[in-house]
C-alpha cells in the first residue's frame, strides 16, 4: 500500500483494534498517556509522524525573548512538518505548559498537516479548535511553551505520553486516544486490523441478537464458519 | 424495602447526599477516585455490586492467547452478573488498560445488567456509549485488558477507586461520581437520604428567595419549623 | 482604571495572553493546576480575589457536627465575599472533597459574587451548574468539605492550584484555565494584554491568508509596520 | 501531667502505639506523609507544636531580595518558637525546596527548640545534622525556601504531610515518623499509650518464647490474666 | 532441583541477573516498585511466595475492634505461611499504613518464615529489624494496617508493587529489590542465571584490567572463547 | 579559571550555595528531582556535563538482542565521556529501569570519568558502589535499561530530573543533590559561591556563639563590617 492507501485503510481501523494487532505481534507499549481529542467529533486521523522535542525550561534558555530566534525547533516544525503528516510533540508531559496556540495551529491547518499530538496542552484552546486542525492533547493551559520548556530538536526519536516515536512511525488517533505503529509493521497491522474490524462487526451483531460471549467472542469453530460464510456473502 | 424499592428510593437520592448520610454514621471512605459518567446525560443508577478483580499484567499470564480460555473471570463476569446488579471492576486504577469494550458492554446491556463501574477506562468507547449500558469510568483507552492486566477473581471483596466493595454492598452512581453503601446500612441510608433531599430542596428555595446561609443551612429552630410545616402541607 | 474598567478590559484579554504579559515581567508561576470551567460555554470572568483556606481533615475537627458552628470560614466566605469578587478556595488540591455544593453556590450567585475558583471539586455539580454561578474547578465529587477538610481562614494569603493568591490580587478565568495577576501589576498587564490581543488578531488573519510563521509571528519590521498601519486605520 | 511530665511519658511511647490509641478514639488522620528522621539514631522527641506556614512561590513575592525583610514568618519562627516546642513547617509538600538550612537549624538548637518537622527537605543537610537539632523531613534539597515558596503565617492552623496541626497540638516523632495528638486528648493518649507499651512488651516476650498469635495478640482471658499478674509482680 | 537446591542456587544469582534471564524469555513485568531492604546488610533471600491481600479501609470494616476476630487473613498468614516461604503482602501500595509490626515479624521469624515482602511499610520498624526477619518494604510508618486497610484473602493471586504474584511463584530479594519468577520457569532461570553470574564475573575482571566495553560486554567470539577457556580451567 | 581551577573551586562550594548564586541571577530551575548520593560519604564532585538520552521502551526497539549492536548510545557514552566529565543520563525519570550496572560503572571509573548522574536507578548497586565511581541517582533497581528504555542520543541537550542540561554545562553533586550551572555563568557563580561560603562560615560561628538571626543572617551593616574585618584578618 502507498501512503494514501495506508491512510485510507487505517482510518477504518480503531485504535482499540490496532493495539490488539500490535499485542499479537508482541508489542505492548504503544498507547499514549494523556492525549485525547481536543474537540468533540474529531474524526479518526492517520499519518506518518513528524517529531518535535522540548527539554525542560531554564530561565536563561526559555522566555519571551527567545521567540525572536528564527531557528527555534517549534517554529521550524510548524513550517517543515509535511502535509499529511502528524506532528508529534514531546513536551515531557508537563501539565502547565502548552505545545502551541491558535496561530501556529492555524498555520499547520493551512499547510495541510494532518493533525497534532502532544503530551502537553494547547493554549488559546478555543482558537485552536476554531482552526480546524485535529489535535490530541490532555487539554487546555494558558502558559506558552516558552514559559516552561526550552528549545529542543526536530525529527529525532522522542517519547510522547510514554511511547517511543521514531520519525516515520505511523500514528493513529481517535476517541480511544493515540497509538503508534512501528514503520516496519504498518502494512500488516493495517491489513490485520481491517479484517479484525470486520469480524468484530459480525460478532457485535451476534451479541445484539442475543448470543452469549463464550463461543462467540472469541468464536468457536461453528461461529468462525458462520463468519466466513457471512464474509463471503457480503463481500467483507 | 425490597431490592426494587431500594433502587427506586436511591435513584431519588444524590451521591452527595449519600456521602453525608454515611459520614453521619462515621463512614468516610466511600467515594471512588476516578470513575465518572462515560456519556453525557446518564441517569443516576443504583444496585447491588457484583465484583470483578484483575491482578497486574505479566507476559506469561496476559496476552491475546489467554482469550481462548473459557474460565476467564472477566468473561464469566459478563455472563454471571445478575440483571439489576452493577458490575464493579478492580483494574488497580491502571490508566492505560481498558476493563471492557463495546462487545462485552453490549452483552451486559442485553442481559439487563444495571451498569458498570471501573477504575480503569473502557475501549471502543464510542461503541460502549452506543450500547446503552450506563458506565462510570475514568475515560477511554485503546488497549485491551489482556495487554496490561492478568486474570483475577469473581465476586470477592475488592478495592475500586480506593474504596472497599464487598459483593452485595450497594452502589449508586450519578454526575458526582460513585458511592458505595455497606449492605447493612443501605435501608437507613436510603431513607435518611430521601428526607435530606426533601429538606435541601426546601432550603435551596429559601436561598433562591434571598435567605442568608446562617440560620438557613443548617436551619435554626425557626427555619426547621417552617420546613416541617411545608413538608406537612406538601406531603413531603 | 477603576475596578469596573479593569473588569471590562480583562474580559477582553485571554488568560493565554495574560501569562505572556506576566512572563515578560519575569513572573511565571501564575497559572493554576486543576481548575477548568465547570459548565460548557462559561464566559471569561475577571475580578479581585477573596480567599478561603481549608486545612486537612481530622476526625475531631471535621464532620457533620461542625456545620452547626456559625463561625466556619467556609460559611462566612459565602456571605462576606463582596459582589464582583471571585472566591478563590485553597482545598489543598484534594481530589475527593468538594469546596461547596449547590446551596452555597446559589447563595453566592444571589449575592452577586462574580465566580468561584477551587483546586478541589464541587458537589451537587448539576445544581451548581444550574445556579448560574461561574465556577472553575477540577470537576465533581460527592463528599462534602467536612468529610476531608477542616476549618481554616478567611482572606489570608493562600495557595490554589500551586499559585500564590494574596487577597486583592486579580483573577481571570476562561477556557484555558485560571491566571492570577499580582495587584500591583494589574493595570499595566491589562493594557499590555489588550494591545497584544489586537496584534495577535491581526497576525492570525495574516496566517489564515497564507503567511509563513517566520517574519509574521513574531513580526519583522515590515509586518510590524503593516500592523501599525492596520491599527491606525481600524482604530485598534 | 504538666508539660515536662507529658514529654517524659510520650518519649516512652512509640508513634505506632500512639496511632493505635488515637484510632481507638476514632481519629485516623494523624500520621504525616513525608517526614522521617534526618539523622541516624535520632531519639524520639515530643512537644507542643509551633507552626509555620508558607504559600507557593511567585517571582514577585519570593527571591533572595526578600531575605532583607525582618518580618518574614520563617525568620521570626526561628526566634519565636519556644524552647521545648517543635517547629512544624507547612511547605506544601514541595520536593524541591528546603524549609531551612544549617544556620537556622543551629540557631534553633542554641535556643532549646526540641526539634523541627517539615514536609519539605532541608538544605546544607550535613550542616543541619551537625547542628544537633533533631529534624524530621523527607530528605535534603539544595534550593532555599525563597526559591520556591513565599512568605506565609506564624502559629496558625496548618497542614503538614497531610495532617492538620493546630498550634498547641502535641507532636511525637520517632523512626516510624511523625504523629500529631490533638491537645484535648494528649493526656489520656499518653497514659493509654504507656499501658499499651507495657502490654506489648509482655506479648513480644511471649512470642519470642514461642507463643502463637491467636490468643496472644490480642490476648485471650487467660493471657490477659497472665499479663496482669506479671504487671503486678514487676510493678509495670 | 528440589526446593533447597533452588534456594541455594538463587541465593547466588542477583535480581539484576534474574530480570535479564526473564527478559530473554519475554517477561518484563517482574520487578516490584517500592520494596527495598528494611535493614542494612540483609543477605539475598529466595523462596516460594505465600500471599496475603488487603482491600481498602472502610470505617465499618477496619478498626481496632476487628483485631478480636480470629479469622483475619493477616493474622492467619503469620501462622500459616510455611517455613522457608516468603510472605508477599498486597497492601495496595498505600504509603500510610503498615503491613505488620514487631510482634508479627517476631512470630514469623520464630516459625522459620524466610522473609516478608510488602508494598506498604512496617511499623515498630526498629522492632521489626530487631526480630531478625528479613523484610523488603518501602520503609516505616506508624499506623497499623487496621487504620487504613480492610481484611482480604490468603494465598490467592495478588499484585504487589505492580507485579502479579501467584502462590507458588518464586521470589528473590536483594539490594536491587524484589523479583518474581513464574513457577514454571524457576529452574531454567536459576540455571541460566548462575551461568550469567559466572560470565559477568569474568567480564568484570576484564574491565578492571582495562578492557573496552565493545567486544567485551557483550563478548565477541574471541572473548567468548577466552571465557570458555577460563571457565573450563577454573571449573566454573 | 581553567577547568582544573573550576573543579577545585566548585568542590569548595555547596550545591545549596550554588542554587542561591543562580537564584540571584534569576535562574531557579537547576536542582534535579530524584538523584541523591548512591553511597554514604561520597565527596562533592564537579565537572562539565556529557549527556546521554534514552527514549521510552518499545518491544521492537528494546530488549536483550539490541545489546549486540555496537552503536548503542549508552555503550558509546561509557567509552566517549571524557575523563573529568560527569555523565548525565536522561532516563525519563523511570523508577523501574536502571541506567547502568556494575560493569559499565567500573569501565567509567577506569577511564577517569568524574561521576554519573541519572534520574533512574542503577542495577548491581552493590557492584556500582564497589566500582568507586561516584553516582547520584534515585536508588537501586534490578531491571536493565534495555527492559524499559530504548536507544537515544549522545551529547545533545537533555532533561534530567526536570532540569535542562546542555552539553558543556557544569554539574555539581553533593549530599544536597545535583545542581546544573549554565556554562556561561560558571566562573562568576563559582567565585560568588566561594565568597558566600566564607561569609556563611562566619555567620554560622556567630550563631553558635549566640547571635540572633535578625541582623546576623542576612547581616546588618555592623555585622557586615565585622565579617570584612575577620576576612581581612584571616585572609578569607
Amino acid at each position: 500500500m502507498n501512503q494514501d492507501q495506508l491512510v485510507a485503510t487505517l482510518k477504518r481501523v480503531s485504535t482499540a483494534t490496532l493495539t490488539m494487532q500490535l499485542l499479537k505481534r508482541g508489542i505492548r507499549q504503544v498507547w499514549m498517556f494523556g492525549p485525547k481529542p481536543l474537540s468533540d467529533g474529531q474524526e479518526r486521523i492517520a499519518g506518518p509522524a513528524f517529531t518535535l522535542r522540548f527539554i525542560p525550561g531554564r530561565e536563561d534558555l526559555s522566555g519571551p525573548e527567545i521567540l525572536k530566534r528564527t531557528d527555534l525547533a517549534q517554529r521550524r516544525a510548524i513550517e517543515e512538518c509535511p502535509p499529511g503528516h502528524i506532528l508529534v510533540v514531546d513536551c515531557l508531559g508537563l501539565a502547565d505548559g502548552a505545545a502551541i496556540g491558535d496561530i501556529l495551529a492555524t498555520r499547520m491547518q493551512v499547510r495541510g498537516v494532518a493533525g497534532m499530538v502532544s503530551d502537553a496542552c494547547v493554549r488559546d484552546a478555543d482558537g485552536v479548535k476554531a482552526s480546524g486542525l485535529p489535535v490530541w492533547c490532555p487539554g487546555a493551559a494558558a502558559p506558552a511553551s516558552v514559559a516552561s520548556l526550552s528549545d529542543g530538536d526536530l525529527n529525532v526519536p522522542i517519547g510522547c505520553g510514554g511511547v517511543a516515536v521514531i520519525p516515520g512511525d505511523w500514528v493513529v488517533c481517535d476517541n480511544d486516544g493515540v497509538v503508534v505503529i512501528p514503520q516496519a509493521l504498518v502494512q500488516e497491522v493495517a491489513e490485520g486490523g481491517l479484517e479484525q474490524e470486520l469480524h468484530e462487526q459480525f460478532i457485535l451483531q451476534q451479541v445484539k441478537d442475543g448470543a452469549k460471549i463464550p463461543g462467540t467472542y472469541p468464536p468457536n469453530a461453528d461461529n468462525l464458519a458462520k463468519y466466513q460464510e457471512w464474509k463471503a456473502k457480503t463481500g467483507g
